[in-house]
């Protein structure tokens, strides 16, 4: 049933025969996250193909950087005809990993954790939250959506029987250096940082993002007060 | 008291005298708040002056680079003597707006927003949040932190009262548009929108800045796929 094609399930992909593009550049991998927000967007209304262009207009970039873009990692257009959105959707989540089915452990059942947990943000990603921990014994045991919390004393413990391979750091920064000193001795792969503070992971090849939500707030506030200032500079 | 200078007060600013640098790069103003937080961290230390390799160091750009943004907003390093932290650091709070004391508005009282606004987020960036909105009964007339949580029939009355500049979007996905539309009818400056929706504000010249959390998931799924991959191919 080809309808079956444009529905928005994860690709479920061979770790093996993961495509290898490795030419692609972090500017590119950057701003691959985004095709897969527009693409999944593009399927939800229900179209199978579309052009640079049209992706150009959802996605405020010109047509000529999508169509470079996408050539880096294969260029699955064909002239007049715009790309195969499904194809296009798996291509993009299998570089991304999105089909791996990678675990992933919360650190935090606070306000920020139980937001991360609730939002369809994994599911979506394909990222299985197998469980949280928190310091506080009022919420060990409850679940959050549908997962359990479990006492912060058996951290490592868990990243063994879960099998994890993503930590989600939401704990206060004063104890960001203490986790992640623990989750040196795990086989985690990588982690998630909200905590806004550097982690030193020495030696230990585990990979770390840091999400500093703030920033884009900064930004904002330089556009508007840029914004400002040139109409004080106009008035003048 | 010269000391005093090296605390982590907010520069007051005159938006009038607000510096016009209008020259810089948007991708130097991508890279400001990184600055913000790592001169904050230099200040913390109790340090008064720093050298680019130093912060070249820290935060794993090339000295060269740092010089070059630095000279973007001219230049107060001076060979050999680094540069004077206080001054880079009042220097990029006005860049930013930090002392324009922007007032926000948070839409939405759940997890998110009250994790948000139980952070020092707005506070380390010189923002009041002066109050919450949401739906739900229940919450309405409590407060989250310090900020009394409003019903959101009086979205448009208090954003008039309290004199609002930035609205904060945490609510559902499927009610952003309904919120952005009445916005249209305020003089609110910026959105700063976690939804995940594209807000179509039209003509009117509300600055909206998109924040998707789920990017730098995606990010540190593709780098350890990659990684994964790499090693698989080794092993053949």
């Amino acid at each position: 049933m080809s309808e079956e094609k444009t529905n928005l399930d994860i690709p479920k992909m061979d770790i093996k025969n993961a495509s290898k593009y490795e030419e692609v550049s972090p500017a590119v991998v950057k701003r691959l996250p985004r095709y897969f927000r527009y693409l999944r967007e593009v399927i939800r209304q229900g179209k199978t193909r579309v052009s640079s262009s049209e992706l150009s207009r959802m996605m405020n970039v010109t047509a000529s950087q999508i169509r470079q873009d996408l050539n880096c990692f294969g260029g699955f257009g064909q002239q007049g005809y715009g790309y195969n959105v499904n194809y296009l959707y798996t291509k993009i989540c299998e570089l991304l990993g999105v089909g791996c089915g990678f675990r992933a452990l919360v650190i935090g059942a606070g306000n920020l954790g139980s937001a991360l947990v609730r939002s369809s943000m994994f599911e979506k990603r394909g990222v299985d939250v197998v469980a949280m921990v928190d310091v506080r014994q009022a919420v060990i045991g409850k679940k959050i959506g549908d997962v359990i919390v479990y006492s912060m004393n058996d951290l490592e413990e868990l990243c063994e029987k879960f099998a994890v391979d993503i930590v989600i750091l939401t704990l206060p920064k004063e104890n960001a250096a203490d986790a992640s000193e623990r989750l040196k001795n795990t086989k985690i792969k990588g982690i998630w940082n909200f905590t806004g503070k550097e982690l030193d992971m020495g030696d230990c090849d585990i990979i770390v993002e840091n999400e500093h939500i703030g920033d884009s707030l900064m930004t904002l506030c330089y556009e508007i007060e840029s914004r400002m200032t040139d109409g004080v500079n106009k008035e003048k």
